[in-house]
């Protein structure tokens, strides 16, 4: 027997008619590429959105077409974020940071019709426009200036008129916006967004124990619009009608404070690498910039050691470690500290802050070993496998499932993970570089952050290397702080107290710079083959 | 073109699952009718709500069928919330308050299959059991003494066993459970509430700028579990853990403080009668009871007075002011205070604290006067009418939609409002009580609330009485507080500063107690019947 509630679909109109109804007035700011700040409100925003839905029409943009944008965070990106699907349409954000190669296969896999691109972000298209079909680039800048074989953002609102748009309801689990998953492995993979996905997602990162995202929250997200929506950021402030600090290109420490500082920034994210800058920063200057007390601090991406949390705990800023994906929209987990911890010691409380959490409402986890699910200890590793409705389940225009669902219908994250009695997911590496010694496995995750609390280390990578008696033996990568010394000798005895002793690296190697790829996640690939040959020293 | 994700039910199993991998060992603790205390967790609440489904099942219940219960807040009525819909049935609370002759015509018109009943209600279902044919009654107790004609619930859940539970999924559309709406207006009308209602209900209700119910909350509902699922309450516990304490048949005032104090409750809710019981107590004796600072009080079911409000937080007690209806599962809205009321004066947030809120995340309102839609001016009144995803559709087994849906498929609530430019709602009527004088509307709650700011007003009751000029004239009737003295003179002098000239009441007649509903709310047909010939004595 069916309920008799109201079919109600969860969309991003909806989201939008939410703010124009009751945040009119609330603002959004964006840095432009000539550091002034540009301001407006929702009820911009959402007439902007209109006309913007009404120009792309005109140039021929049907529902369910992919509308691709190249851009940092500000005003007119998030114009798409609302405009685009409130024609139907599909909005598809291209990672800035990735090779001409992977553009120009993830524009045709897409089947992009139209590009929104920065100006200042105009050599990148270089890098693959020959390669792909446009029908159509549009320039977003604030200066109009003409440009051969393509149109101006501006000039198109300007001829555009929110009074033309002609409402349609799409249906929930219309697709509304895509992104590429990085792909570390394998080609690019598409992971496309319903709207539901979205909304659902929007409330659970409005709830108490998750990003508690309020009315009150003056929200900048430092996270690229270009990495899985933002991590849903623009969508959840737009449904409690936060208000929206949008940075543009400027994502360095200082440039960044000054925007919290400016703006009253109470809740922001990104990845660690973001946070160690601000951390910098912070360190010279502590009294520099007059913060919101309390702002929290969200850390995603990758996991970040328990050293940057006690740092910025020091300044008064809150940082909530937080775990996602491309194809979890991206809120998979949040480590808020579970009453049962409250007067436990310092210790506990920060050990617990440092792993990634416990699974949002209506995420479901689980960790498969290589003897099926293991147990919830805090210790037995396993591949993390997740389902939930903001869940991808496949990937777009691909051959087939890519060997990342299981049987019976879970996400397999790639993540190796052990989960805690309390439900705390702690992850311990990548599937694939997980360091498989002897039978055993090591976490080079683990590694890394104990590495990374050792005063003379800035960053380290932990690899695996071949081994003739063991398979796979760690090598550690290590770049250390500028001006600051260390032997390998000296970090290899600091490393043993903390790690079993078949965990501690064969070798230390110093480097001057770990590569990243284009998320800013370490590129261990580059440094596997680098040290494939490295000659284990020790056992 | 659909999105790609997974196809992933909202549902109350799903709720269960999350409550019993995380939150297995958090607390449910119940007032028996003896006043002891029964205490278990998560844990024993899931086996046993899969017990209570295989014993449903062993009697013949089948999925879409009606499971009523006649019950307390307690275990065993939460087991039945969760048990009923794991089997895919529908769990149909009868309000205990209710006459005999609604409740027949309710079973009935339900087709309740089971009924599951306290022992301590016996003798309600004395008084419609001879006119329903329900197949089976299951006493509730811990007593376990046999009975004509009736199961015991606990010896069936010790011949049941959780383990030969088969677990099936339902639908998120599906029917999970039932409530009658009052029914002021003709006869009670069913409400079928899907698992998807409940569940995005929960989540909603978990938001930040809602209940923002968390894990580390300890919440007691003192309102019913009759009462539109004890407002989801259970439900949204269960699905952040939070702990519940259910208060049995004890809702005096001097009962929940001994609890809220024992059990270091941190959220409550409840209608205004309860807390006005409340407050007699925690005026008389201020520091018996060594209650939570800051424990949230929502208040919902009828509006509160500000004064209400005021005196609570002289307690150090945070009274929340809600909105919701049977047909809204309940949430609507909640009164939280925006981010630019920030640095407003104390009479302006009070104020606006005993509006009834901004609606929440994807609850959609608008208000409909003589004339059309009304403006967002905080002065034209208009009937509430609202849309969402846990919003009825229709009614159960009802003729046709009982005027109550507009054609454009909006629910009107029936309740008469202004909407400020904040978007805050405020209820000044229901339809029915609204006072048509000359052309114009008298909200006789406005009046209601005013009168009861009179330090000698215990309540006040406000209704239209016929008027050979005007149509209708308000009518004040007037309990008094024990040992208070006031004249109709006094009263009347009392409101005019506040209210429009021709909104003060033709007269005030004093009475030892205003007939309420089985809800709590005051019986107003009554009262107009009484009062009908009320000769008028001004203008």
């Amino acid at each position: 027997m069916k309920g008799l509630m109201m079919e109600y679909d969860l969309t991003i109109p909806a989201i939008l008619r939410r703010a124009e109804s009751l945040f009119a007035d609330k603002s959004i700011v964006s840095r432009l590429p000539d550091r002034s700040l540009h301001r407006y409100t929702y009820a911009d925003l959402g007439r902007r959105a209109r006309s913007l839905a009404v120009a792309l029409k005109d140039l021929g943009v049907q529902p369910g077409d992919r509308v691709a944008t190249l851009a940092w965070n500000h005003h007119q990106h998030l114009e798409a974020y609302f405009g685009v699907p409130l024609l139907g349409a599909v909005v598809h954000t291209l990672n800035i940071r990735l090779s001409g190669e992977d553009l120009a296969y993830i524009v045709a896999n897409a089947g992009d019709k139209v590009l929104l691109v920065d100006e200042t972000l105009l050599p990148v298209i270089e890098k693959f426009r020959a390669n792909v079909s446009l029908e159509r680039i549009v320039v977003m800048s604030s200066t109009a200036r003409p440009r051969e074989g393509m149109l101006d953002y501006e000039t198109l609102m300007a001829s555009s008129d929110a009074s033309r748009f002609e409402p349609r309801e799409p249906k929930e689990n219309d697709a509304a916006a895509m992104c590429y998953s990085s792909g570390t492995t394998g080609r690019p993979k598409g992971v496309l967004y319903s709207h539901r996905a979205i909304a659902l997602h929007s409330m659970a990162s409005a709830m108490a124990d998750t990003l508690a995202i309020s009315e009150g929250d003056v929200v900048l997200p430092v996270v690229p619009m270009f990495h899985v929506n933002a991590w849903g950021l623009p969508y959840t402030c737009a449904l409690v009608g936060a208000a929206q600090v949008l940075p543009g290109p400027y994502l360095d420490g200082e440039s960044l404070l000054d925007l919290f500082a400016r703006e009253r920034v109470t809740f922001t994210a990104g990845v660690p690498t973001i946070w160690f800058g601000i951390l910098a920063a912070l360190d010279k200057a502590p009294d520099r910039w007059a913060l919101r007390p309390g702002m929290r601090m969200v850390v995603g991406g990758s996991a970040a050691p328990r050293s940057l949390i006690e740092r910025f705990d020091k300044h008064g800023l809150r940082v909530l470690h937080a775990w996602g994906m491309t194809e979890t929209t991206p809120l998979g987990s949040v480590a808020f500290v579970r009453s049962s911890l409250v007067g436990a010691s310092e210790d506990e409380v920060y050990t617990v802050r440092a792993k990634q959490g416990l699974p949002v409402a209506f995420v479901e986890v689980r960790a498969r070993g290589e003897n099926g699910l293991v147990p919830h200890d805090g210790v037995a590793m396993g591949e993390l496998e997740v389902r939930g409705p903001w869940v991808a389940g496949s990937y777009f225009s691909a051959p087939d499932d890519q060997g990342r669902f299981t049987d019976d219908g879970w996400f397999k994250t790639g993540d190796i993970v052990s989960i805690d009695p309390l439900g705390y997911i702690e992850i311990k590496d990548r599937s694939k570089d997980l360091i498989k010694s002897g039978g055993e496995w090591i976490s080079s995750v683990a590694l890394e952050n104990a590495l990374m609390g050792h005063p003379a280390v800035a960053e380290a990578a932990v690899i695996a290397v071949p081994h003739p008696k063991w398979q796979e033996r760690p090598l550690a990568v290590v770049m250390l702080r500028e001006g600051q010394k260390a032997t390998e000798e000296e970090l290899l005895e600091f490393l043993r107290p903390s790690v079993a002793r078949f965990w501690v690296p064969d070798a230390v190697v110093f480097t001057d710079a770990i590569p990243r790829n284009a998320t800013g996640k370490f590129l261990k690939s580059a440094l596997r083959d680098r040290y494939r040959e490295h000659v284990p020293t020790r056992i």
